[in-house]
């Protein structure tokens, strides 16, 4: 089993609210239809259907006021958009898919996930069908809502599934020293428990985004890391290589390693 | 609390696939913001959005062939096609809604539910949003796949949340001893244990639809008001008439009536 986490800012354009990259959709559905095998969980973050709304309502401090119930139904809404366009491009790869809805199956406690009945996901695995879910708002115990990023469902699906590997698509080649998009830093070809402190250091100087950005992004995998399931950061954007890395061929990116990461978060 | 079914067939035209019936939804929907008080949950049944393709692909047999599977991620994409523009409808209304999928949330075992995480939903419901859920393809542990009506979705969720009223909004006044759409027979204000048997021998020989039709709705009915929870059916293709009913005034349908139906199946 592969869990495949497609970033939201690879699939949309974050400047520009509910922009889909419908050409990047079509091409990144073509390289899973070539170069998936056996079962696949496809999880895509929230891009400019779920983040700029999330912001706008303050979702991420869960309940608060009345008015941001506005901001939770029309960021499902966004979401569940977002969600179509994904999985059609997959149907229209020729590939079989069907969305799965995180707040349907998902609760949390102060952001960490609770409850997450799987029954249903593992069902349309065993049938050959392709899960996408997404990142979400969902309800929480304590908060009353909050937001769920796509990083935080791998990370227990992960822990729950045993994939035999884990592919994060974004729009960069992985994981840097500085900000790539400024063409700062150098590529991190790999993130162990000896040189993520330095790197938390850095990324915590350089992203501001509801879910927490690559820093959010790398704590998820180093948690994960530290359960023993290595992930693999790969750029999407840049044609064939998510493909490549879907059939397990060397390709440039970052390898988040397993290991031990106590004490070092 | 109140349960709301609203007919696959009130919604939707089903003589023509994917058909909505645009002006019904805006004015149920305005109906529903007017009537309710309180929580509210709201099931559709698939109408021409589910029924035709379930039927091509014979979804409700199971598995049996791998060309099902297109049926399978067909029939998902259709249903939440439909369940957007009931949501969208209501959100149009003034209400807050979400959709909440099926299939993410409940497996079935031989057609039967089996598990339903509802934690998620009555999460939405305690901060005031109305869920709305409706007739699927889920998961089935012994067939594959199944059907899963909105009738059969109320008939558990009366039984886990205790609602005080549950309503089924259809474009019929209720049961008929004969086809009411053929001008044939007259309305059964009450169904209860005395004039079911009657009733069913009737109701056997005149509808065929994928989820059993008025026969199976009243089934499930029965069922529902053996163990203590009467309901009502109600024609809301006539304007005013759900309103009245949310509100709990007197209105012309037909009311299943709580009752020992032991031994009457």
């Amino acid at each position: 089993m592969i869990i495949l986490k497609l970033g939201g800012g690879l699939l949309t354009d974050k400047e520009e609210e509910f922009s889909l990259k419908e050409d990047v959709l079509e091409r990144v559905a073509g390289e899973i239809k070539e170069g998936a095998r056996g079962e696949i969980i496809i999880v895509h973050g929230g891009g400019s259907f779920g983040h700029p709304l999330a912001k706008r309502y303050a979702l991420q401090d869960g309940f608060k006021d009345e008015r941001q119930l506005e901001g939770v139904v029309r960021t499902r809404a966004a979401m569940e958009e977002f969600n179509r366009a994904v999985v059609d491009a997959l149907l229209g790869a020729g590939l079989r898919a069907v969305g799965l809805q995180p707040s349907a199956c998902i609760t949390c406690r102060g952001r960490e996930i609770d409850r997450f009945e799987t029954a249903g996901l593992e069902g349309f695995l065993k049938l050959g069908i392709i899960p996408v879910l997404y990142g979400d708002v969902v309800v929480d115990d304590k908060l009353g809502f909050c937001i769920l990023s796509g990083d935080r469902i791998i990370a227990r699906l992960a822990g729950v599934l045993g994939p035999e590997r884990i592919i994060l698509g974004v729009d960069v080649d992985g994981v840097f020293t500085g900000d790539p998009k400024r063409g700062e830093g150098s590529l991190v070809e790999e993130v162990n428990p000896g040189n993520l402190p330095h790197l938390l250091d850095n990324l915590g100087a350089l992203d501001n985004d509801v879910t927490g950005g690559m820093k959010g992004k790398v704590l998820e995998l180093a948690a994960l890391a530290h359960e023993g399931h290595g992930s693999q950061i790969v750029n999407a954007a840049v044609p064939g290589r998510l493909k490549k890395a879907l059939l397990g061929e060397a390709v440039k990116g970052t390898w988040i390693a397993p290991g031990n990461y106590e004490g070092v978060f």
